[in-house]
């Protein structure tokens, strides 16, 4: 027997409080598990900064990972009535799902926009790379990395395996939406997951829904609706953000300027000069940034060691909600800071999110947003939306949210700059 | 108004998924959450290594010790009928049991095996000396602080007060229990914490139980019985704390043997010298302690950077019962490791866990194993296991177990010494 | 102290799965819940004929309406900080929420479009007239009756008690929600009731939201919308409610007919002559009509006899599609069972349901579709689907769905009358 | 393809709040849930009269009996990698789950200790008589209903599939503590059954447990302990099932003695007789006893009436505790009793309850109480509370409660016999 379809002698599981259980009979996959690229997961948070507002997300991407590999796991069991996979595309799915997130960092997405880093090239380059992930894989054949890597990239031939990692309704989305609703406790986020694994049918190019699952799905649409806007844009994780981005920003731009750390970057150097190999971002995970974010308190620089005690601490920046159109408040807000002594660049910051709930079409736009399509009982597809009201009514409606922060509590003891306080207040009002 | 009775403007609250929700409406204790002593709890877990085994098990001292202080509060609303407590120890209540584990570092128990340290003797020092809590403590009364001191360390002058924060069956233990249930997501540790929270009565030194609630204790003591055995002395995550505290003592001993570090211990060095600050102390937290045995991952000392790989990346020891009595057994295997080039001091390591689930009465032993009384409708009491079989046939039982710790891998490798290699596995037969 | 205000020596509690307990202090609600009226609905299931469809939904209005009463009782916890009720208006609501469904017979619905009979109106008589509770309620005052009967009629002076009774989103709709969920065990029907709870605030004539718990409110709305359509509108619980009202029909007529009854109908005679008293209607309970159900299988008439071994076997009518401006279809369909020996008033029965999921505004309808009223931080208020997109797309909308009902089994077997099974068959194609 | 072995089109789902959903994929299954005999289940509460003391358990033996249907298939799936079993043995064990209390009529308990019926002999006279059941068993072979009757009569040849059905953790047990404590409302009654499942394994004459497994099994027999004294056993529903018998022997002594019903007992003339054939038996269910309950109430005979007013309202008996060994209290309360003018066969009675939690061997006793074995890892089997601590402690301590049941209410009104009314007060204290 090959290694690919090589069994454990008996199956393992893990306790899940999600799943219950998740459940591992290949070898392959407990390898995978067992890898330091893998096992890195557990310290690199799924939620980032919103354990700041929710004091129970405190869950891991590793824990996330293990989730979508075992939905996937599940909606492959119920497909294998209708088998027309190529050998082996089975455990390729499951791979792909388990290592989807496997090149996420630590709070991915302001480590992104700080230093224009990718989490999903660096997944593609772990799979690759000289890792033991790679080297795992490698031992079902030598094209099996390439193959992973192209699912993940969305490159490979058989689409039907991509958008089950990979789609409006897919392993991933699921899996996050019922997590995150457990630890954070919020009551949005359930979903009948059983129902929609069962009424998932594979067909062509794409997974379907049967018709008599269409309001399972309903209700995972607003789930992600309630969800997003509820839980992962809550202002106050945006705020922690905001901070933790400034952070990163100062600590780079003194490094670029010369300035003489008491605690110095050491892991982060390579992030600051943009170069940095597949080695030196592994070893980056959360213990890593919390933990210059610890002794950083202690810095000369009186930005850094401010911001630095604001996000350890959790001294938040306050917000009001902001119009962008009204560009000319800003502008005068970043005089009146200035002239207060407080630098805009570092205390005044414009944060913006948006959500598209659901999508059936968007020309000209990443091809992921494929539409989700209900098997009807005559065998015709037919899009969602075209179909349920709910989705209908939300679907293709973007919205925006947009806020500026800024440090209430060093306006409130502004006392040296009386006039430029008074402005700061009535403009923010 | 004094300030400990000063009402937030709007109750706050916090989401929780084990009370639904935390409800806070005094500044004091809103104020005392604030504070950065407090903040540092989410950065250490609340079950240590145990997410090596749940990897559920990710949530932090923060989420425990507000559900200390939610089911606590809720408890003496219960009692506030029969009220015959001083001014302000309703408040006094609240603060020990919001703060009764802010000494706790990282990793506690382990720390406190290999440093001599004592998180009761660091809670109480934080209380007291010159911290963000100790002044908002102060706002109340200057001999306030003093007061929360002395019910967390069991000296206050009314015994009630004690009794709800530490007892066999006090807030901390049923917050724990259902907590540590909810976040690895096994089935035992439910029991029904309304029913006991509304069936506790003051009576004067102590709480006691209406006899109609005494089930729902027995089964809040089945719960901790099998908590205890099946999540907190689980043996892989022994296997853990035994790496961890031996990389604890590696460190130690090479930084007192004059060990050129490539990356120094910094924050660890007070802790090496036994001479460690209160300032110093609060800098310590998990995120800390992870950087630097990633970092030591690349140490030269290949016992310290084999340790370091192994917590890291989850390449745990393997385990056999061991019989402490069979004493031999034990002092011939150091022998073969050493044959074989294996410092037995760090890689052949016993460890025991004992627990007793109940007990009404221990002679000679610490004060805190106060028995649970139950109030009988004549109104007299009665100790718990005269009434209840099931506790009866638990009570005072200490049951121990014993398991030796090994890196099987390396013995599995030992390729140029064959004969300890085989005398090795002979004995762990 | 007055009997309205005599609390129990103790206070009572029952276990309830859905609000895990429910207290009762006062005497009053203690008394009105031991009446033979009340105890009454433990013999009638909360949702009719959907325990055939959905097996878990065998709960009674006993069940449902202690949860109604819980509800009221812990809002009204939360206003208590803002009283202006007038002294006794607590206990005047917390008493027609407990007893605003006393009236329901078996079956209601079916029962009242075959007997013309109105629960609402049944309830203020049953407040009203010679019955125990009746009795109960006097013991407050000599209008207490009245004063409940009047809350619950709507005609009460005090519009803000009316509105937590019945609104939409009042205490009996959020109870059934969710306790139909849970006896169902669907997946929908799942909101956050304590949030909701807690952000309702008295406001002049109506309860309002405070805006924060917009989200919460919007989740309801959508539990609601969901459960309509996939539980209490189901097609098979409509197909069983079908067969009831046609054996109540059938029975009636033959009575009226001077057929000669093997089971003479006894208790329903008086709803056949529509003169039926308070005493006789209380009479009345599920267990009742199953028993003349389970013995009119044996009757001679053989639609009775079919009718009532089609419910009590659970052989139900299956169903199309129906489009009410396709008249014909529907009298072609008459004329063929007519001629297959059929007869069409009770074997081809059109059912139709309808719902709004959430209305603001309907000039010139009944008065209870208040809208739901935001307080937004300044103060004022503001229509909900004003601020919500989820609730603006689905408010107003009517949704009606048309099926047509029919023993398919009668069709499958008929062989005597070949064309017209031909006929029947390709017209419900 | 036979029969036994057709599968439906489509699998069928039921939801189901205990199992999410049931899968039935036989026609066979299919069929024999649409019998009448199944359907009638539907009318036969799961837990006859608890549903006066925990209004919430009003679920029916129809849901119970496709949960242990649902729990044996999913026990049969872990089996089927170890398949000895003969063709058509799976589909045996699955028909015995569905069909083991197919003979229980309405309040069974308490109809078998009056009539000297007995559900068991029913169950298998259902299999075996002229009913739909039996016609569908037929289709698979002319000896399968014989079958099915051995193994529900546990004398069929393979040990293993009777053990499944019953023993001390059988499919039976499991469904119905973790359903009665779902429909309760009661925290206890939860334990792993997905564990329990995946560590049962065919061994021989019967099912025994993975060692791994032993806490689970712990977890499960400890609920059932707590749920047979906290909800099977309570005293309240003792009661109503003391009066419930009561009116069964009132109605049969009347209706031997000639006494002239006002609403004659039809349906139950042959119980009176013990001469009921089996179509006279399956007629009988909770509807047809509340009906008569409800119009007796209208009886002259005074005992009659009072005790059915008592049942329908739920106007229940009092209780003391009772020590048998004490009998002289009780013969001098008959005496006072009777002085009083009330008859102490049905005003004054005791009840008695008991139950072995768990046994591995009682000599000389029914053959049903097998012990549990666990499966050790060297594949020896050793019994249960040889391993288990607690399971040892409460292992064959049979447990008994006797109480004694009277009207209070009647013995508060004495007025004119004043003497014996002090009497029966001070004997009762």
């Amino acid at each position: 027997m090959t290694y690919a379809f090589d069994k454990l002698d008996e199956e393992k599981v893990f306790k899940d409080p999600v799943h219950r259980y998740i459940h591992v009979r290949e070898r392959l996959i407990w390898e995978l598990i067992g890898t330091a690229e893998f096992q890195r997961l557990r310290r690199i948070r799924q939620l980032g900064t919103t354990y700041l507002t929710f004091h129970g997300a405190e869950h891991s991407r590793f824990s996330h990972s293990l989730g979508v590999y075992e939905i996937t796991r599940r909606i492959i069991d119920v497909f294998e009535d209708h088998p027309d996979w190529e050998d082996g595309e089975r455990l390729l799915c499951l791979c792909a799902a388990l290592l989807h997130d496997v090149g996420h960092g630590p709070f991915s997405h302001s480590f992104e926009k700080v230093f224009n880093t990718d989490h999903e090239a660096y997944t593609q380059a772990i799979i690759l790379g000289d890792t033991e992930i790679n080297h795992v894989l490698k031992k079902v054949s030598a094209d099996f990395p390439e193959k992973v890597a192209d699912v993940i990239g969305k490159t490979y031939k058989n689409k039907l395996i991509i958008s089950m990692i990979s789609s409006q309704i897919d392993a991933d989305r699921m899996d996050y939406l019922l997590r995150d609703a457990y630890y954070t406790g919020v009551s949005y986020g359930h979903f009948d997951l059983e129902r929609i694994w069962r009424v998932m049918r594979p067909r062509d190019d794409q997974v379907v829904i049967k018709y008599s699952g269409m309001h399972a799905v309903e209700d995972y649409i607003m789930s992600r609706y309630q969800m997003y806007w509820q839980v992962y844009f809550h202002p106050v994780t945006r705020s922690a953000e905001v901070i933790l981005r400034k952070i990163l920003h100062r600590a780079k731009s003194l490094y670029h300027n010369g300035y003489a750390f008491r605690y110095p970057p050491g892991l982060l150097v390579p992030l600051f000069k943009e170069s940095m190999t597949l080695s030196e971002y592994v070893r980056l995970d959360e213990s890593v940034i919390l933990y210059y974010f610890q002794v950083w308190q202690e810095e000369e620089d009186p930005i850094l060691s401010d911001l630095c005690r604001r996000f350890t601490n959790r001294r938040l920046f306050k917000y009001v909600e902001f119009t962008p159109s009204n560009y000319q408040i800003y502008a005068d807000l970043r005089e009146a800071f200035k002239e207060a002594g407080l630098d805009p660049d570092y205390y005044l910051v414009v944060d913006s999110s948006s959500d598209l709930p659901y999508d059936f079409y968007r020309p000209g736009e990443e091809g992921e947003r494929l539409p989700i399509h209900l098997l009807m009982p005559d065998n015709s597809l037919k899009e969602l939306s075209r179909e349920s009201d709910v989705v209908e009514a939300i679907s293709g409606k973007k919205r925006t949210d947009h806020k500026l922060y800024y440090p209430a509590d060093f306006i409130h003891d502004l006392t040296t700059h009386r006039s430029a306080k008074e402005r700061i207040q009535s403009l923010l009002q």
